[in-house]
């Protein structure tokens, strides 16, 4: 069996983990063997790093450390979870990956995503998602989302201005990658997301 | 007064600190005000990523990984620390800086100089020493001297053969880079060591 990379991407609130536990039970059944893992994070190093990235005290962090950092904890995931599982086979489905670093850093901090893809290209080895789904939903809805879950970290407690000029990044990513990535309205009933998802994975698999 | 950018390198245990105390207040004397920092290092932000990088436990981190980690902690102690002091005509003398990654990453790990001054640009911002020193000193010295001071972090505790590495790469390094990087010999007396730093300090004020 071929592995396979699949990641979901959205701002936060969109319900990208709820789909990825449903996207696994799916992929479960047609026999994968699944990582489920999340970026920055997904190792003790990588999970060491996010804590520094999303502290909340942190407020002097300049927007070149954070994408190195966002870098570093990808290079780490790439090289101790992605690649060894995508070798044996597995299906991985990452919560998050480079293309967060793209419209969060490049487009949200104004970096420019040619910058961030220069500097992820040393983190990422080669390796790039076979199939991105863009659970897409207005910034204002998101935000208000998760702020009924829990304490907002540094990345979520930016200002809306912020959250928009990343949604809106997305918009543009998905446009110019329609190869790669799906966009689907994150308003859309859970079930409904899910059907869409499958049947984009039914036919790449 | 216009500020002034110094930067140490050499093995652990070639008397680094030393020399920048001493450093310091031949330059205090001359009317500077002098910062002294290090990289990894030098802001609460900086050093959070030093603890990551030098933590003894994270014996699976990759060489990529170590890369940007110090790619990040040096783009925070540019952004904080250095250019706002150049910037306000102080003197900065650093216990390491982009030399040390170009030699412990480039040619110690064997990700090339290539990649690791490529990386290190995004960090940089156009900053560069204005002046090296380069403590040259055995590596087996070196670590003889270190493991008397304190209990080794996850980079002194690697081989003899990767310290030889990399104090064969800093010679190399300071014969392509003879207009900025000064190589002593670090056996000689600490006081002689000095005369030859402020020597060329007097050259460049």
């Amino acid at each position: 069996m071929q592995g396979i990379f699949i990641t979901m991407e959205g701002p936060d609130g969109a319900g990208k983990s709820t789909q990825i536990d449903m996207l696994k039970e799916f992929l479960e059944e047609k026999g994968y063997d699944v990582l489920i893992t999340r970026d920055p994070g997904g190792n003790e190093i990588s999970e060491a790093i996010r804590g520094v990235i999303l502290n909340k005290e942190y407020t002097k962090m300049g927007h070149m450390t954070e994408l190195l950092l966002y870098a570093a904890a990808r290079a780490q995931l790439v090289k101790e979870n992605i690649m060894p599982a995508l070798m044996s086979g597995k299906a991985v489905i990452a919560d998050r990956f480079v293309d967060s670093s793209a419209v969060y850093q490049g487009i949200g901090r104004g970096l420019g995503v040619d910058t961030v893809y220069k500097v992820n290209e040393f983190a990422l080895q080669g390796i790039m998602p076979d199939m991105t789904f863009l659970m897409d939903l207005d910034a204002k809805v998101g935000i208000a989302r998760k702020k009924n879950q829990a304490e907002l970290d540094r990345m979520e407690s930016e200002t809306l201005e912020f959250h928009e000029k990343v949604v809106e990044g997305y918009r543009l990513l998905a446009e110019q990658n329609k190869d790669r990535i799906v966009k689907i309205d994150a308003s859309l009933p859970i079930l409904d997301i899910h059907d869409i998802i499958i049947k984009h994975v039914k036919e790449k698999l």
